[in-house]
């Protein structure tokens, strides 16, 4: 007994995702939160001296989902507006509502109750974009999730700030106030290119070099951007970002939903990353990205959610079964983003994305124990041939057993241990209850038949 | 009290789906297996004496759903054969696999497998197409579930007939054999125009008029189909299918991916009707088919999983919001196919395409009895603001808490009534181990990592 550790987890496939292989019978011994050991059974359990042991005899053990995009405070929306077209959902649902409602107490209730979601769905880690983070990683400490905070910064006046200047400064100051927190971690996150002047975007580049952040923001996810930036500003909106020094390392793209070849070799080409988030992307009429082209320029792509309101679930496994199966639809090619890729782009991909690849998203001693069991036993997942292929194409978070964050047991037997759903049932019913009493008259929405 | 009912189903909302509207704090009456009466609780429960009443409270009550397209007898090869192009997938997996394996026993168990899968996803109709249909009637009659079988024929030899004649004449006797019973219904299943003669659909043709059937085929699923058509007999498979007199009410088309405006127009001209299969159709890059176009032209549209081989759940509601989202995100339009025209699809539509519009897919008076309540009241459901939209785009199969067929409860609190989870786990992975160990060596697969 070479290995001293605080749990012995046995499952009957593990899957470390780096390197790329299936552990049938295989264990992972996790101590101070971090991994110590991975490999079978047989090899580690008369090497660990462990004060616990969890078997799980028809699970698959991966690494934690990475939700790599979402706007968690927003959840208290969740269909608020579906069906509408882009212009209208914004411009008469989301950005009223918005107006209405978004302040701190709907900020962290809206994350508490996306937390506990992604937590019992196999989310271990999720970056973040949305007003009042102090609000939002409050509600993500008490869920023990790992977050990617993403100070977000615009041109103009919401409840949060009135200036991009003082977004940066609100944004700065809640970072220092969560200095030496666990699990999280920042992002400087300006919205997107329609939103953001020049000299914001310079000052975010300034800022993201000497406090080495990395910048997340919405990018090319419609037409209308693209065509929008030509017209403003003689150029497209990707060639703005690098005209102003935020195309490199420290870029992390989401949606990028219209990129040319030429786009996808300089994001490439200098070391940026994407993020997919294909549901929100059908579900808004945006299109459908070139996840299968990002990858194979070698670009680190992550999955995203996105926010409830265009989604309407925060649930990797079905981004997971999507990008893959759109990847094939749209190529006509069925061996295009093979269940392996799809699974390693919501796991590693996202953490790499992140700027995370080193402390979570595979199974390597060293890393935090970010760790998701899967219930593969069930008879909807018979017959199983091939692990990655059930976990990819059959399994739904509904099948997640148990789900660590930091080698902290989150989620046990499909209960998540660090809220109350009773209460959370309560807390949301209470929002939709007063944001429905205060929607715009019934002649201002589309024509949905109520009884 | 003037309505006698054997069951009386209060839910917090129903869906009647034919009419559109949804009742709040609604219910339905049963008896010997038909709804004798719809409308609110208020309404009915002082008119109906109920030997037996069911609340559910956080629950929507809709018709089952339809799967409108499955090869059951396939499931014991779910997963079996992933991310290979299209003629990889049939000529060095499917049809070896079959050759080897299709027997009544193999058909029995695996419809038994997708039976138990459907009904407890909330399907209650099933319209499948596939070998030794014998086999998989016995299956589906003890799950019991409302099946449509597709009397299979096509002009090679298989395990189950020698030729076409062979097809129908086997067929035909199974028809003969089950006639009388409940639940069932029958189609003629041309496999597909390249694989069917034209003598053989010219007596298709003549026997569907006889017996009043209808003709279950897939058409138009691929480019190649549509080229070697073109190549083989100057015309496209279509054309050829009217040539040959089986365009008309009678024709259940399934996948049509690859439609031109014009023959959707012919298609509704003739009240001919179509099946989507949006998962199956990616999965093997087929491509989109123009579903928003079917409805557009008024075209009865069901949904369908396909096999398991390609898809890899027996799940109408991952094809319900699957269906909604593509058609908005090919179109660029993001009010294209709202959540009501998907749910529609996977109830009614799919009934009305497989003929059996007055029988099933809504809640009506005289309609049997085919019924789901799904459980809209856990935290992942909140807020709800619509739930139309919560059906969709929110809820999963695992929040399907009630099914009944024919007024028959065949799952109750998640649990299926009709057959025993560790009997048919145990079932599956029998088969899987006798498959597995009988497969080509590793050199002929693709390159999977395995421990």
């Amino acid at each position: 007994m070479d290995i001293v550790a605080d749990e012995l987890i046995e499952a009957r496939w593990v899957l470390p995702v780096q390197p790329w292989q299936v552990i049938e019978h295989g264990a992972v011994a996790v101590r101070n939160g971090r991994i110590v050991a991975i490999g079978t059974a047989a090899e580690l359990a008369p090497r660990v001296a462990a004060s616990r042991v969890t078997r799980l005899p028809e699970h698959a053990l991966m690494p934690g989902l990475i939700n790599a995009h979402a706007h968690a405070g927003m959840t208290l929306l969740r269909g608020y507006a579906d069906d509408l077209t882009l212009m209208r959902w914004l411009q008469e649902s989301v950005w009223p509502a918005e107006a209405r409602w978004v302040a701190p107490d709907f900020v962290r209730d809206g994350t508490r109750l996306a937390c506990a979601e992604m937590l019992r769905g196999g989310v271990t880690t999720f970056s973040d974009m949305y007003f009042f983070p102090d609000a939002a990683i409050a509600a993500a400490q008490r869920a023990g999730i790992r977050m990617v905070a993403g100070l977000v910064l615009l041109e103009f006046a919401t409840a949060y700030a009135r200036d991009a200047a003082a977004y940066l400064h609100q944004g700065l100051a809640a970072r220092d106030r969560w200095a030496g927190a666990s699990n999280l971690h920042f992002t400087l996150a300006p919205h997107a290119p329609y939103t953001v002047s020049d000299d914001t975007f310079t000052q975010v580049a300034t800022y993201a070099a000497q406090l080495d952040l990395r910048v997340h923001i919405h990018v090319h996810e419609t037409r209308d951007e693209i065509e929008q930036g030509l017209a403003q500003n003689a150029e497209r909106p990707l060639a703005r970002l690098r005209r102003l020094g935020l195309l490199g390392p420290e870029l992390i793209g989401v949606h990028a939903v219209h990129l040319a070849d030429a786009e996808i070799a300089l994001l490439a080409e200098h070391g940026a990353a994407l993020v997919h988030c294909p549901v929100s992307n059908l579900k808004l009429g945006s299109g459908v990205a070139r996840f299968a082209d990002w990858l194979a320029a070698g670009i680190p792509v992550g999955l995203g959610s996105d926010s409830v309101v265009s989604n309407n679930r925060h649930d990797l496994f079905a981004e997971m079964r999507m990008a893959a199966l759109l990847a094939k639809g749209v190529s006509g090619d069925a061996s295009v983003v093979p269940a392996r890729q799809a699974l390693h782009a919501a796991t590693l991909g996202g953490a790499t994305a992140l700027g995370l690849g080193a402390e979570t998203g595979s199974l390597e001693p060293g890393k935090a124990a970010d760790l998701l069991a899967v219930d593969l036993g069930g008879a909807d997942s018979r017959p199983l041939y091939d692990p990655v292929s059930q976990l990819v194409y059959v399994a739904g978070r509904e099948q997640v057993s148990d789900v660590w964050v930091a080698g902290e047991r989150r989620v046990t037997g499909g209960c998540l241990q660090t809220d109350d759903a009773a209460e959370l049932i309560a807390l949301a019913t209470d929002w939709q209850l007063r944001i429905a009493a205060d929607r715009p008259s019934p002649d201002n929405q589309r024509g949905r038949t109520r009884s």
